[in-house]
């Protein structure tokens, strides 16, 4: 298979990460026939550095005319605790998302065996918990009308959802549930907001073509405490944008580290492929970063293309990295590994 | 002292747990030589059963002329997953939230020792941890417009700060972090949402009257991850409504049962007191539910009127409750106490 992947490594560790998933592909590519072709735009803080903007012409161009997306991670304190920044890093990424349409990020969540302990949860809890999350990506608080006022003291966000909206993630929501253990957990806070009620609404519809998924709902604030309680009643979570991004970080605590956790923005025609973990200045240039959850989301594009085979063996190269403790030092505090160590030995593996 | 105390026991379990929280008022009037006066009215569903109304007229005029208000629960399945009912139970309480003015809600998490186990966290994790959210309580997408379309197609909800709004609860959350640890946590969501941008430069302002109080932010995503992670981080945590709601159902986690929460909501004239859990209808009039969060808020309805040894006594009864291991099922799976025997413990105790 011949693949033209748009690379944007962007801010912190986004691009050490990014490395060790694109060594994973050249090695997939030489054992397997593959042909990917990388072409690294900029986005995020560094973007701003360079042009100004944090998503230039150039990178949404290339990202619109390529097979899939891999993303490194975005943002720099130096936005973050200036309230009055006109321009933002995270202003790339969500314009990203709009522009190539991808409306479905799915997260994956799933502790190793070989990795119960590092969890702050106990062992009964989480062993044996898979589920994944369905977030909607382009609605919601995070696309809405936002104002603030001359003297900047009234500020508003306005969050909007449509039936089609809903309806187009419901479906891949079920059809991931009747994939695995045939039950959707709809997210809600339906007692409080109108969005929520329409959502509910219009998944109970959609829910109707899928006689054999068992449906149930969940207010959020209920959600977010039954994620840690047991975790292993989830099977698939649906849910709406922000309550998405809270729920699944949350949910990362289930394996240990965030920095093993990937996901997958899908659209009608494009698809991006990032780490949940962010830019972790704090760690830029150090080579401590967790590379497995960008390797991770490398895998997970291959799975995109129907390349399971080879998704696999990225998926057994990292179990083995984490069996032998080939690991960075989030997951073991001694370990001598690191982000570059922990990549290489993946793409030895493989 | 003379109180006039408003009882809305509400729904579900309400009824049961309200009435061991008056029992053990009972006891501290009798030993303290104070008047507690109940008056009882009606709110939530069963408000609209017998009145259409989830807060009827009289109930309010009622709270908004008595000293405190006790509030057991709220909610009812048959409206929850009715996307249509017009009428609904929580909208009695976010009318009377919002008409007595509360607008800082205070959740106290501290795990008890006897307990550590009875969480799905490690003891490590949990052990020594100690801290206070602030919940913003009558603004944000609770009390903001929401619209319907007509064909019922599109939905929204605004959510909405101003800055006296931020300013008046950020005063409470810094004094109380002055009598505490001297920490303050504003959580927010300032890379997407322009309210969670007035938030930051509001409690940042307010902050500078705070020398002494060291002030850090944390994006609402990775704070739902550093609850679980590390709790022992925190002293006192900030945020709006919703994040509020997210974030303290959450946290309950760490005491191992959220029927072991008590919250205190507060106006500039009037207070109400009620336990963080719902109106779990799958218990009601069984004799299960955990009493202890019920008789906590009337603890902090003590402290609230200055009456801090009375509430201690209270503290140390439910402390006693917990060592004796006279405890409901949630907390003792093969416990033979009820709601109404481990609140005739406390009383007694008392
Ligand atoms: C960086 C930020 C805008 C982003 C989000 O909130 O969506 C991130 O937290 C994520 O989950 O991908
Ligand atoms: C019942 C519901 C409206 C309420 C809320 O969301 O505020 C509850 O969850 C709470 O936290 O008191």
């Amino acid at each position: 298979m011949n693949l033209k992947i748009a690379v944007l490594p962007g801010d912190g560790i986004g691009p050490e990460v990014i490395a060790q998933a694109k060594k994973a592909l050249y090695a997939i590519g030489e054992v397997y026939n593959h042909e990917f072709v990388f072409e690294e735009a900029l986005m995020g803080a560094i973007a701003i550095d360079k042009t100004g903007n944090p998503l230039p012409e150039q990178t949404l161009n290339l990202c619109l005319n390529t097979d899939a997306v891999l993303f490194g991670a975005i943002g720099d304190p130096k936005y973050d605790n200036n309230p009055n920044a006109k321009v933002r890093p995270e202003q790339g990424l969500l314009k990203l998302r709009k522009e190539l349409g991808l409306f479905a990020n799915i997260r994956p969540i799933k502790p190793y065996k070989a990795l119960v302990d590092a969890s702050p949860l106990k062992r009964e809890i989480i062993e044996g918990a898979d589920f994944t999350i369905f977030r909607e990506l382009t609605g919601g608080a995070y696309f809405g009308a936002k104002t603030l006022n001359e003297e900047g003291t009234h500020a508003s966000d306005l969050c909007e959802y449509s039936e089609e909206e809903i309806t187009r993630i419901a479906h891949l929501a079920f059809k991931s549930a009747q994939n695995r253990r045939k039950k959707l957990t709809m997210v809600d806070k339906a007692n409080v907001l109108e969005t929520s009620r329409l959502w509910r609404k219009v998944v109970q519809k959609v829910g109707e073509s899928y006689p054999d998924v068992l449906l149930d709902f969940l207010f959020v604030d209920n959600a977010a405490m039954q994620i840690i309680l047991n975790p292993k009643q989830f099977d698939v979570i649906l849910t709406e944008n922000l309550f998405g991004d809270i729920l699944s970080d949350e949910a990362s605590v289930i394996t240990g580290s965030i920095g093993l956790l990937a996901s997958a923005s899908l659209g009608e025609k494009n698809a991006l492929f990032e780490p949940i973990h962010g830019s972790y200045p704090q760690a830029k240039g150090k080579n401590i970063a967790n590379p497995i959850a960008s390797i991770l989301s490398a895998a997970m594009l291959l799975e995109h293309f129907g390349l399971f085979t080879e998704a696999n063996v990225i998926y057994k190269a990292i179990e083995k990295a984490i069996e032998y403790k080939v690991v960075t030092v989030d997951l073991k505090p001694d370990s001598k590994f690191g982000t570059n160590e922990v990549g290489e030995f993946v793409s030895n593996v493989i």
